[in-house]
């Protein structure tokens, strides 16, 4: 099995993903500025979402142009990744709607720690079947970011019980350090 | 005509159809642990249609590539195959939101049966299209786990009329045998 | 610029418009079967709809497979093609949720009415562009099939005033005629 | 990092919006003409949007056809353009509904100015990748007729104010200019 249907197939549902995520939105009732004040968070839930997303595709994409022979471990695990990724748009409008209430907010970033696992889990089996040598294993190295990622996610649903808005801050650090170009902060970390 | 095609839009219908599932799942409007447990039927309907989407998607890549000539037939069967498919959500949403009443999950495996012998016989048109020798005849053999799973999906039918839970746990049996790789499992049923 | 984006495009558009049909299905609140009646219309007017999408797709891909070169021209009648198409839903839904009802009956005939012109137009784009001794010209010859169909198309529109059901029953024999292959029903309209 | 799946994913994610812009169209209760018409003014925000969106399509095919390396840059810069194009079926059906009221008209205008802003800065990561005699660069030259649009939207948005079907009539202008090819109109705004 070639790994271009397992390309399509994901971006497919990414694409999806990414955009129904906007039929949160729901369009308001009246017409002057408002109306679109109860938007805002709803707004701005969107684009950390849309900000997320879009960098999993983007390292989606990078990670999978490594794999050689998509083996039935590899399909789930890539399954798994995207049966996470599409309870965000869930997530995303219980958070916007609710204004970064407490219980969203940490739902939020449960269902972001449960990709990142996944994410990881995809990794293993990548590497798993490119066995040793494996060049994913070589870019990847002791994953500092990863871990790193994984620790603050948990530190935001935590401080999300108390403190919401420290939790959209730390998702939105989070966006920002993997947007930024990989390796000058993989260096960043590891020292 | 090539297969393509056929994949790419196959592809899609398949990727819309487990993501918008997800939009059955209504953003609450409380922010506490008890507006979200209404949601916990449509959730674990939600990941059984999304394992039972991922293990048609998985089986139907694999039988397709064994596709040469793209016949009408070809073509027809295998957009039956998708009208199925595409029902799913429909009866994923009633199942959950009556949090697995009789009729529901009947209906439920009445969509996953027929879907079931939509595959069937888009397998017999791949088959006819390839004549003697046909590689997929030869991978399929007396198909014993296929004709093992329509009968577990009528037996679940008919329990779910009394015992709604019982044919929900069928349904996760017939996940599960699906998703364990493939060779072993079709030995364990043959023998 | 080469067809392979064309088709990704209108595959794309098409499997969306498709399955977001599917979406006006809505999940009912009984769970008996008396709550699944007032759905029998909405179902119907799915599967016919189902059926001619799948027919639009299954010709689309033979038409733009004869195409060498994407000119302005086609690529905006694609584009009109799949806005008359995007309509398909909306006018199902319509037809459906009002039982069949006069207007709604003649507005999906309308619908159909215009994607059929569209793709006319779409097919003279490509033997324009084709010049003498075109491909599509000699496959399509004089079209009998699809004047036959516009004059049907037109005819149930009528009908769907006074008695809807007619109107029904003809789309469905536009759908019939158009699934059965093509060059024996070709020939028995040109005799 | 190859273009093939940048533009897959792009137009899913553009197939996507021009479809789901549809589902603004709701069903209406009535079945006469009476109730069809308050849609009218949702339906002529649709076409106008599809056209729009249909033009962004066919320019970033060919714009993206001159790619040669994807950078970082440019995979965000495609990214951002489609954030501004996925919050225009949101914009759409708050005009639409609205039956073109002053503000939702003028937002409608500046999320169609930052996608033309957001296409200008992707179109300079492409050029800023191809180096010194950039293809795309010399197609492009002092890029006039983009100049203009981002003038008449800025128009628009401000008579939106006042006169929002002026703006409605610019906006549509701007439709038709880039509709016909593109060499003649260049040349006649360069004049």
């Amino acid at each position: 099995m070639g790994k271009t249907r397992l390309e399509a197939f994901s971006d497919g549902v990414i694409a999806i993903i990414i955009t129904i995520m906007v039929l949160e939105l729901k369009v308001p009732h009246g017409t002057d500025f408002e109306s679109l004040t109860p938007l805002l968070p709803v707004f701005l839930s969107y684009v950390l979402s849309f900000v997320h997303i879009g960098i999993y595709w983007n390292n989606h994409h990078h990670m999978v142009h490594t794999v050689k022979q998509v083996t039935a471990g590899i399909l789930w695990a890539n399954l798994h990744l995207l049966f996470w990724l599409s309870l965000l748009p869930f997530a995303t409008g219980w958070m916007g709607e609710n204004h970064f209430a407490a219980l969203p907010t940490a739902l939020y970033g449960f269902v972001l720690l449960m990709a990142g696992l996944a994410y990881f889990i995809l990794q293993k089996c990548i590497i798993a079947s490119q066995g040793a040598g494996s060049i994913l294993a070589k870019a990847i190295g002791r994953d500092i970011k990863g871990k790193f990622t994984v620790m603050l996610y948990i530190t935001a649903m935590l401080s999300a019980i108390f403190l919401p808005w420290v939790a959209v801050f730390i998702y939105s650090f989070v966006a920002l350090i993997w947007l930024v170009p990989d390796k000058r902060i993989e260096v960043l970390f590891a020292e």
